[in-house]
């Protein structure tokens, strides 16, 4: 387990006044799920359903597929170690800059690990391809045209595609019955991201059944504690979100910090982007930025292929954008 | 995964009226714990932390040891796939009949399994031994200073011995501090039972920190949800779990039972106990008194070294234990 994630306000002694380190949006207004909750806690006292069939039955009469097309996940984190012990000792390749835990999760179940930057640059031989799409951390969204023709052409390939930032995006990227199109297409989704709720752990996987019962043959029983079981049921019968407002902020926020001496901004289409400082390191802006401000980003400095001049940023509600590109104005002042 | 777990209440249309089935008091009252996850609902909205700190450094001064020689796990369950995945491949003896997991992750996970019903027969060259003490389903409760000699005499052999269920027993069992003295063992514990809180999934794992460095390689990070986390640090600080009226309760249901005919009853010293059937099968109990009283029982065909003549109770309050023996009696007077 590596350190360093975003959202990691824990480790520091000071009130996080925004918090714009974990791809989250913090704003969203969830007191009918909170009260349903409540209504609910008595549940507690029970075991959760083993394998969330009901979850699972609305989540296919939701996506139109069949509940055998589904598996719910401990968080979308639960379903990457599960495929990373389903292909064990595979030859796998992760396109980076992503996510850590693909390669973490892998390397811990022996995989044969390479890296790559383009989908054109799989090798022969491949078993299993990560891609994160929308992808973290650099809000690229790779087109669907595109990757038809990627796997299709790979058809001894297993494509992972984790579309945890999938509702995010107006794009148009894969839906969960498209996708069982493809025998060699597993889509990873988490409710966490859309619905703000990291701390409850939801997410699920789709894949055609036999690709299901593999994974499940590696699946522990309850690993979806009950309150995540209700919220999902909750959140997909009455819960509609909506970012429309949130992405044109996101383009703000990019261009006003990329107006700023000595910091480059990696363009996304998402509500998250990449910054690199031209000097200095990201560690010292954040702590600084906590310190003054109160704000937590995130250190991009793990992820590989990037350094420690590497930045996240997910945008928030804009008078504290607003703070942000000031204080890191600030911060460049005084250090270059 | 296997079916047929207890608990199993979402499997029938009926209202349960008492649940029998599962080894949780049912009847603990926890309003202050509910009150409290409902003070910080707002938490769902972060991450929780990754590895669990905070309740690991609680749990550590609590017990007096190191939050390094602690793991903290998504239930009792995570722990047990964890182990299995450390030990890969290794000679496994599990002592049955017991809980089915220990079986089931060291079978996904290629070890060579075999069975024992004595601590005794352990084969040369064994690399680990499952034993759930006190044991579940039987109750079973084994010697400390017995165990101890096995445990010495058998240096190179890792003994998992889950106590989950210690909360509920009198008896001199291993506490984690004097088990830290055995390179050899790691002990699982869980909050579930004890302060019937199935439906959060919380439990923890201790031992030397060379074999929990080993676990920790394979954890997933935020595999425990903050709601699970909270309520563990709520429990341990604020809540003392009391079982003393609860045991005698349990002697009264056995010897009751036992005197009815066709009912053989495996007397235990715990709040649970396994029967069986002279005649007919478990099932066909079971589901009478689901039909009939909204009551669920263990049915215990599926524990290893077991069949369908088998059942399990654990004991709920004195008015709905009477109606339980009266229906079973009443039962056993249709069947037979």
């Amino acid at each position: 387990m590596i350190t360093g994630h975003g959202d990691d306000a824990y480790q520091f002694n000071y009130e996080i006044v925004s918090n714009f380190s974990s791809n989250v949006y913090n704003k969203f207004d969830l007191k009918d799920l909170k009260e349903y909750l409540w209504a609910n806690i008595a549940s507690i006292h029970s075991y959760p359903e083993p394998d969330a069939l009901t979850l699972r039955k609305l989540i296919g009469k939701k996506l139109n597929i069949s509940s055998e097309e589904i598996s719910v996940t401990n968080g979308a984190t639960e379903a990457i170690y599960l495929i990373a012990q389903a292909f064990r000792g595979s030859k796998t390749a992760v396109v980076i800059p992503t996510f850590r835990e693909y390669e973490d999760a892998c390397e811990i179940h022996e995989h044969s690990l390479y890296f790559i930057e383009s989908l054109d640059n799989i090798e022969p031989d491949t078993q299993l391809v990560w891609l994160c799409n929308p992808n973290n951390p650099t809000g690229k969204i790779y087109d669907k045209e595109y990757l038809k023709g990627i796997i299709s052409s790979n058809p001894n390939t297993c494509f992972v595609i984790d579309q945890s930032y999938a509702a995010f995006t107006e794009n148009k990227i894969w839906n969960a019955s498209e996708a069982l199109n493809f025998n060699n297409v597993i889509l990873l989704h988490s409710l966490t991201k859309c619905y703000a709720i990291p701390g409850l752990r939801l997410g699920y996987i789709t894949a055609q059944k036999d690709k299901i019962d593999l994974i499940k043959h590696y699946s522990m029983p309850w690993s979806v504690n009950q309150l995540a079981q209700l919220a999902g049921l909750y959140l997909l019968e009455n819960v509609t979100y909506k970012f429309s407002d949130y992405l044109p902020e996101s383009q703000r926020v990019q261009r006003q910090l990329s107006e700023i001496f000595g910091i480059k901004v990696y363009m996304s289409e998402m509500h998250f982007f990449l910054c690199q400082l031209e000097q200095g390191k990201a560690s010292d802006l954040k702590k600084f930025l906590i310190e003054t401000e109160g704000f937590l980003i995130r250190d991009a400095a793990n992820f590989r292929g990037l350094d420690a001049s590497y930045f996240r940023i997910a945008v928030q509600d804009k008078m504290n954008n607003n703070l942000l590109i000031k204080a890191i104005e600030e911060w460049t002042k005084l250090s270059f």
